[in-house]
Formats: structure tokens, sequence, C-alpha cells
């Protein structure tokens, strides 16, 4: 079918269901959304999965993050046991939970922990690019293949990484040439002075390189593994008609690059919610996005994205099985007064 | 225990989950919120219930709603097909529905729709009081009885009555005072002229009693049975240690008038999103409350409370199920640079 015409079928179909044309607000985008993205006026939404990508940063040296580099593979542990909030809120909501080492400091070995280590964490991108060309193509490659292979009709996509509010920041930055200002924020929690050094310390390492930069560059020069992974993970999931469930600050920022590089993958992004990181609304503005929710979360790990999960399944399930008022034999609005 | 000193103990357990501090932004005050209904530190939210209250309103001769009254009567028989989007949601969250004729025109004798008719709609609320003050006690004390005798640990309240905006729209202003050009919106779909009509019907409407009105004297001359019942549901559910999912416009203005009767009420609501209609967030601050979610939803039927659930449940999964920096053998955040 033309893609106008499934559009208007779909919205047809949404607008005579019984209940005020428009009334399901938000639910109705996406209902429409994941018919476009399966080419379907009944598309299903049963399962979910989310893969979490670990990695390391080199630019914690430089004291950017409120917690020490150790904490990315203490929490890795913490994963394995399914004690963070990934787990939990994964667990509540039946979605299947996959780790993959992108490239921690320390190799750890444990079923359970896909190894897809790039490197032993990036190089500190304030002296020099964070990882090579060749890496990061791997880690593209590498992610793209997991997010097609990824089963269910939806994706979410989290991480793990300390320093990598920073790395997100320089990426927008970079890809999307907004103002380093907006971007910089507290991250896991640094106080005023700490953003204050941060701002420094980000601004120098932007100062390497021209202003604006191709996705790719911009990954090789700023990119944390996992979130060049993700954004890898973004095409294999687009490429296998999924609908994608991007988290926070730093997934946005992924998204950001995986849009650079195949603008077709920004029909499958929902945006699940709108981090308390001040730079994630400008992110999401320049994306041309809207966030589901609207919560405070600034955790990332695919959080926000477990919780929207019920909303895409809630809004299908509106779709398939709501009646419609000539189903149900239900008056629609009269002539107004 | 003490109230405070359980309050600083499940605060405690929050701040020393695997996270950084408050970075699961509103899911942590829903789960401090279920804790102090439960009185205790490992509160349990397994089930969830709805009931839907259906009514008709003799103001809609006035020609206030977009939709003819007959509709109320057709709904109802939608919903106990199943086919509403209350249906589709409840069947998706896994939530028990229960439909009450609260006061439709005609009876409707189905199973599964329980009789708690209060009268054939209420009267014309432009001519007199909508309704007397016995019927108004008895749809309170039968809402309390449903709300006492729900399953579960929380309970979501929806309704179903055409021209019940207007109602609610007078409630809200002789309750809590607000004014009345803030309170009144398209309701079901008004165009500007419908609702200039009903903003001077409902403004001849107000002029027939004092500006303001205790709850059970407001639910008497401009109230729904529907409302009156919701409010009563409210009462009944708080007593059993419940907490009340409230869903939008409406119910809110039930949620005023049931507050209005007993304060402690207000501690077991949850307010699970904030309508289109404008009025909406006018009432809910009033209530110094803020919504969960944002999804621009206006159908009432519990629809916005029951996509809210879900984030009830993870809520109190995270504060059961995470683990703590201790539990974990995670470090907290360094000292800061």
């Amino acid at each position: 079918m033309h893609p106008g015409a499934l559009r208007d079928k779909v919205q047809h179909l949404i607008d005579h269901k019984t209940k005020p044309k428009g009334a399901l607000g938000d639910l109705e985008s996406l209902a429409l959304q994941v018919a476009l993205v399966q080419q379907t006026t009944a598309p299903t939404m049963q399962n979910c999965a989310l893969i979490i990508f670990i990695a390391d940063h080199g630019i914690t040296e430089e004291r950017v993050s409120a917690f020490p580099q150790a904490v990315t593979r203490q929490m890795a542990g913490n994963f394995l046991r399914g004690g963070a909030a990934a787990n939990v809120f994964a667990k509540t909501n039946h979605v299947q939970v996959q780790l993959v080492d992108a490239g921690m400091v320390d190799e750890l070995e444990a079923p359970g922990l896909l190894q897809k280590r790039i490197g032993p964490g990036t190089r500190n991108f304030l002296k020099g690019p964070a990882m090579s060309p060749a890496q990061c193509r791997q880690a593209l490659s590498e992610g793209q293949a997991l997010g097609e292979a990824a089963p269910g009709e939806a994706l979410c996509l989290g991480e793990m990484g300390i320093g990598n509010t920073s790395s997100a920041t320089l990426l927008a930055h970079k890809i999307l040439h907004l103002p380093l200002a907006q971007l910089v924020g507290p991250g896991t929690g640094l106080d005023a002075r700490g953003i204050q050094h941060k701002m420094t310390v980000l601004g120098r390492a932007a100062q390497r390189t021209p202003a604006q930069l191709d996705a790719e560059t911009a990954l090789v020069e700023y990119g944390g593994f996992e979130i060049a992974m993700m954004a890898g993970a973004m095409l294999g999931a687009a490429a296998n008609a999924k609908v994608i469930l991007v988290d926070g600050f730093i997934a946005t920022a992924a998204a950001a690059a995986a849009v650079a590089l195949d603008p077709g993958v920004r029909a499958h992004l929902i945006f699940s919610h709108c981090s308390a990181e001040g730079g994630h609304q400008v992110v999401l503005e320049a994306l041309q996005a809207s966030a589901l929710l609207n919560l405070n979360l600034c955790l990332g790990e695919g959080t926000g994205a477990l919780l929207a999960w019920p909303l895409v399944r809630n809004a299908v399930a509106m779709l398939n099985d709501m009646a419609s008022f000539a189903d149900a034999g239900v008056d629609g609005p009269g002539p107004e007064s």
C-alpha cells in the first residue's frame, strides 16, 4: 500500500473508535506510528527486549562525574544479579534483558554478560580521539547485529558507563550543532562547582575538532563504545521493522547519531521520557521529538524506556481491539448548538 | 510507628538504592506515598480494580455537550461488550472492571451492570438542584460501600455520562472557589461557539447559589450521581487503605468533593494524568497535585488511571526489589572535584 494511503486508513480507524476524535491524545499518534512501522492496519505488540550496553570512558580521568569509574563494573555485577532499577522494571513489565560488555576497563567473565568488548574503555577525549575509526565501525556493526537479532516487536536500549553524559553532551553538540552550555548538566549528581568544571573540560575537548562533525567522526572523537553500539542497534532494529524505545539523554545522543547515519531510523523511534538532565529537552527539540513521559528520571539503564513500554502495548491494543461507533451502535457527535 | 519515623525510614531506603539520589524522580515519591498509605516499608501492589460509574445529566437539555444524551446508554452497552477504551486498557493492564449504573435515564438490565440507580438522571441544574439531599447521601453511601469492597491494593475510578464536564465544572467552581472561565472547556469536543454557549449556561446556573458551597451542597445543586458515587468510593477506598488512581477532570472534581468531606482522603490520591481539558490543570493546582502522565487524553472512563497503574506497580517494585549500595557492593558518589 502507498505509505500515505496506509496512514489515512489507520487514522480513519482511530478516528472512528468509540471516543471523541483525538481523545486518546498521544496514544493515538503512538498507534499510528507502530502501524506505519509494521506497514499494517493491525500491528502486533506482544514482546519487548531491553539491551543494556556497558562501557568505560577515559574522560573520567578529568573528574567529570560524581561517581568513580569503578562503579561501571560494580553496576554490571548488580545488573547480573538482578538488583538494578532496570532489572526491576524489566521484570515488572515482562521485558527480557540482555547485558552487553561494550568495553569496560577490566574484563568481567560472567554467564549472562555478552562479550562485545571494543576495547578497555575509551581514551580520554580531552587529549585525542576516544576511539579509532575501526573501533567505531566495529561498535556500530556489533550493535547493528544485536539490534537485528533482538526478540520482540519493540526494543528498549539502555546504557551504563560512568562519564557517559560527558560523551553524550559532546556528541549532541557536534552532530546537532547545539550550544554546549545548553547541554552540560549534573549527570549522576554533580554540584554547581562540579558542573562548572565539567563545562570547562568539555569546552576544551570540543575545541580539538571543527564545530560540526558527521556522526561517525563525532563517535570516533567523543563516543563511548556503548553509545556507538546503541546507535548501531537502532540501525539494526529499524532494519527489522521494530519500534525502538529511546531512553534518556545518552540514548537520545545515540539516536541523533543513528538518524544522522540513516534518516529512515527516525520513524522507528519512540522517545520514552524527558530526563531531568536539562540538555535532554534541547536534544529532543532538535530531533523534533516530544517524549511520552515526564517523570523527572535521570538514571539511564533503559529505565524510562521500560516505563513507557506499557503505553505502547495499550496504544496498539486500542487500535486492534476498541470498537468503532458503527460496531457498537454508538451515535457520533450531534449538530452543535 | 510514628508517621514521621516511617516516612524517614522509607526515604532512607529509597535514597540508598543503587542509583543517584532522586534519579527515579516521580517513581520515588509514588513509592513513598504507597508505603505511607499501607503503613509499611514493604508495601504490596499486585491487584487493581476499576469501577466505572454511569449516569445521565438533566443539564444536557441545554445542549452543553457535543454528543447526544443517548450516548451514555449506548456506551454502557459498549462497556458491557468490552469495546470501549477503558475495557481495552483494563485488559491490557490486568485490571478487573466493575460497571455501575448510578442513574441513567432508562434502566438497562444486563448481567455485569451493577444496579445502584439513584434516579433516572439528574434534574436540569440550570433550573434547580440536580438532586435531593437524600439522593446525594445515598449516592455517597453506595459509592463508599463499593470503594470499601473493591478488590486489590489500588482502585481506579472512571465515569461515563454525557454532560458531566458541565457538572464537574460547577463542582470545582463552587467547592474550590475557582473562576468559572478557567474551568469551562470543550468537554467531548465542542467548538468555540459551543464552548461560549456552555459558558453562558453554566454562568447562569452558578448564579442560582452562593459563590462557595460545602461539598455536599455542591453535589446536591450541581452533581451527577456518578460523581457523587465516585466521591463516596474514594472515601471507602481510603478507609480500606487503598491508593486511588484519580482519572481526569470529572474524577478530579469528585476528588475535590471527597477531600472536602474528609481531608484524610488526600494522602490516598494518585493523580494519574493531566487532561487536555484545560480546567483540569487548574483544579489539580488547587488540590496541590501534580499528575503523573501528560498524554493529552480527554476521554474519562478511567482511561488515564489505567495507563498510570503500571507506574504504581513499578514504583513499589523499586522499593521492594532494588538492591541498595551496601547489598550490591556499589560505591556511592565520591568527593567532588
